[in-house]
């Protein structure tokens, strides 16, 4: 039987795979990913795939990019994003999830949501029958963040503000603040997307739902492979 | 006949005396809204109103409420607001509005959202049967600007950076970009402002609908009164 780690590099290796010469490429983050990078890497150095552009959503990931020899560029610079590589924090049997453990869920989901194609890689751990078994992080403005904090505890969605490791507040590469819900699992993902994109306060939410079009899932046996039906 | 100041001083001295004491009120910003200020002042100095507390969205603002000897306060460091008085763009005769001609859309709108009644004071040039006659703007995170330009154009709403004098592209208060979109009127505005809400990388937008409570309008002849039904 494979290793954990071994299994995230088959499922890596995969995904390095479907990177089409001459594209654009988005990559996301996590240790799944890691081992993404450094495929991509290696294929690219055997035979080169000159891509367009490649773009990120961390500084973790672009250092890796950049010490396997690629070029980052920032989304807004691009024209359009052909496929994206990104892991998440959980995910359903509908290729819905959450995202934005690492705390950069807001430009995840701007370059997820500009990719054309977008694949997540992910071990079995983050497989949910029902969303759920992960704080759901939720961008919010400073100037309002006490109202929303009432407001989501009205709601009973257990808010917590997520706290550096010396207590004060993390605050986001946009200066906002997380306020991670721990209501477990999610009541109804698609309503409270909805009520939280109306939130006058919220940047954004680490619900992905209809985003991602396949899932590479590393099970003790095998890769296993979904697809958007 | 009054002049256009001599009404917009009367509406004011009417919001003026909308404010009960031992209350936290909010208060926008613009021509009227100064007025409003002055008037509440004096309204102070002769019986104290004795307000918990005061928010505004704009330094303007601020610095003249302090003027007038009020403390001014952060939103997020009230329990609540009572009420707010705000100018406002347009208005039509829903009472819905086009807010954010002066790039604090985003302020305007999380402490409107957060006040248990809003009133807005505005002159008879801003009231429209249709939202239009000036551009909506929203707020856009730089990151994918470019993306949702392209979006905007391609549903035919007339984007355009705002700029500053000298050319280059105005930053809000948020460190962010707007996007005014010229579209005139507004195609739908309850379907528009459900669509921006749900786009990845707006912030804000500038329709206020079901908003306020109610509206004096100073017309040449009189000040009108509107409420919401």
């Amino acid at each position: 039987m494979a290793t954990q780690d071994e299994l995230k590099q088959q499922a890596a290796t995969q995904a390095a795979a479907m990177v089409q010469p001459d594209t654009v490429l988005g990559v996301g983050t996590g240790s799944t990913v890691a081992f993404f990078i450094d495929a991509l890497g290696a294929r690219n150095r055997q035979t080169p795939l000159n891509l367009q552009a490649i773009v990120t959503t961390s500084n973790r990931s672009r250092q890796q990019l950049e010490a396997n020899g690629f070029t980052v560029s920032e989304l807004a610079a691009v024209d359009h994003v052909d496929l994206c590589i990104d892991g998440a924090d959980r995910v359903d049997h509908d290729l819905n999830g959450i995202k934005g453990g690492g705390g950069a869920l807001t430009l995840e989901k701007n370059v997820a949501i500009n990719a054309t194609h977008n694949v997540w890689i992910v071990d079995q751990s983050k497989v949910v029958d029902r969303l759920g078994g992960f704080p759901l992080p939720v961008e919010v403005l400073p100037v309002s963040c006490e109202q929303n904090f009432r407001r989501f505890d009205q709601l009973a969605l257990q808010p917590q503000y997520r706290l550096n490791e010396d207590g004060s507040r993390y605050v986001t590469h946009y200066g906002n603040y997380i306020i991670d819900l721990a209501v477990d699992p999610l009541p109804i993902p698609a309503g409270l997307a909805a009520l939280l994109d109306q939130t006058v306060g919220v940047v954004e939410h680490g619900l992905f739902l209809n985003m991602t079009d396949e899932v590479l899932i590393a099970t003790p046996e095998k890769i296993e492979h979904w697809t958007r039906q």
